[in-house]
């Protein structure tokens, strides 16, 4: 539906919601309404808090996630283990391994992966700072926790002959059926892959 | 999910979109990743945007309508008839009414509608203004123009009495079947108030 705004002010509000991925002209409407009924100084505070975010974020020297400082509190937690790397495409896949609470070591955030149909090649990711953390010696272990397409495959491939010549364990995360999931509906590619890597009973319940 | 972040900038900013209505943790923080990955400008228009117009947005003094000056566009425009006055509940009903593009005279938007179990009484709205309007004189009709619910209802029976003593007419918006509707799907109360408020045929065609 096209808008007859009675304001300019409100006009560019909805615009500038609207270009957000997901948030339609209806939607940014109401969230301009209901930003109009809160208090001044809270409506200041969302607008700062994300330009503020955009100036003043930083990327972790290390490991290149998101961070306030040059080293990422993940980086810098000492209780951390420092031999291995689990190595993951962006910053929200940190969160993602992180919530599984499975995983105590260090990351490294590619911002990406290969992917020759959007243009993005090796030289776009932070794969050669990976290769320079390996060289650097005193890690034991890379985990691959990329997605599982063809894109996330292609870097996996890449990465794998790169930390080839070092001498540490460079493992995949697992591919198989969801906890959960009925085998009647799954898909005969991934049921495939579950039992090509099937497991030792008793190795299924260590955690 | 909770969301382990290693950076309380984009924590803040996570929780500052989720207060918004509909916007869940999960999507906040797709948009704030969304909003890293634009150009700092550009972010910053969108903060400022939203600061600018929670502070200099202004309300029509004639129909409190939403408006960046003291008289709004709509009531500026003088190819709009003075004679007709719509109510509506909000700014976003004067939306949908404009949308209709089937009514050019002048608007008188409430606020609300009364609701005893929100607390919200005739003295909340912008009825008294609306009869000083009317009783400035001018005005040859008024179109109630609220939802069909009960709260709309009862106001448009307050309103309606309060401005009985004037001689204008006092019509409301028509009631029945929606256009597309079939009939076999209808509610009884709808189709009933179309039934008895039946058009003769040759004015169903007036536009």
């Amino acid at each position: 539906m096209s808008q007859p705004f009675s304001s300019a002010l409100l006009e560019n509000a909805v615009n500038e919601f609207a270009k957000l991925p997901g948030i339609g002209r209806k939607t940014a409407l109401r969230l301009v309404l209901h930003l109009l009924r809160q208090e001044e100084e809270s409506v200041e505070t969302f607008g700062n808090t994300i330009i503020q975010l955009r100036k003043e974020i930083k990327y972790c020297q290390i490991c290149h996630n998101i961070s306030d400082s040059d080293i990422c509190a993940l980086c810098n937690d000492a209780t951390r283990d420092d031999s291995t790397i689990c190595v993951v495409e962006n910053i929200k896949e940190v969160m993602v391994v992180e919530n599984t609470r499975q995983f105590r070591g260090r990351y490294h955030v590619l911002g990406g992966v290969i992917s020759p149909m959007d243009g993005v090649g090796p030289s776009d990711l932070e794969i050669d700072s990976l290769v320079t953390r390996v060289a650097a010696g005193g890690i034991k272990e890379v985990i691959l926790a990329l997605s599982a397409t063809m894109e996330g495959d292609t870097t996996n491939f890449y990465i794998f002959r790169k930390l080839a010549p070092y001498d540490i364990k460079i493992s995949i995360i697992a591919r198989g059926v969801s906890v959960g999931d009925e085998l009647e509906y799954t898909d005969e590619v991934t049921l495939g892959r579950s039992i090509v890597n099937r497991l030792p009973f008793n190795e299924t319940f260590k955690s």
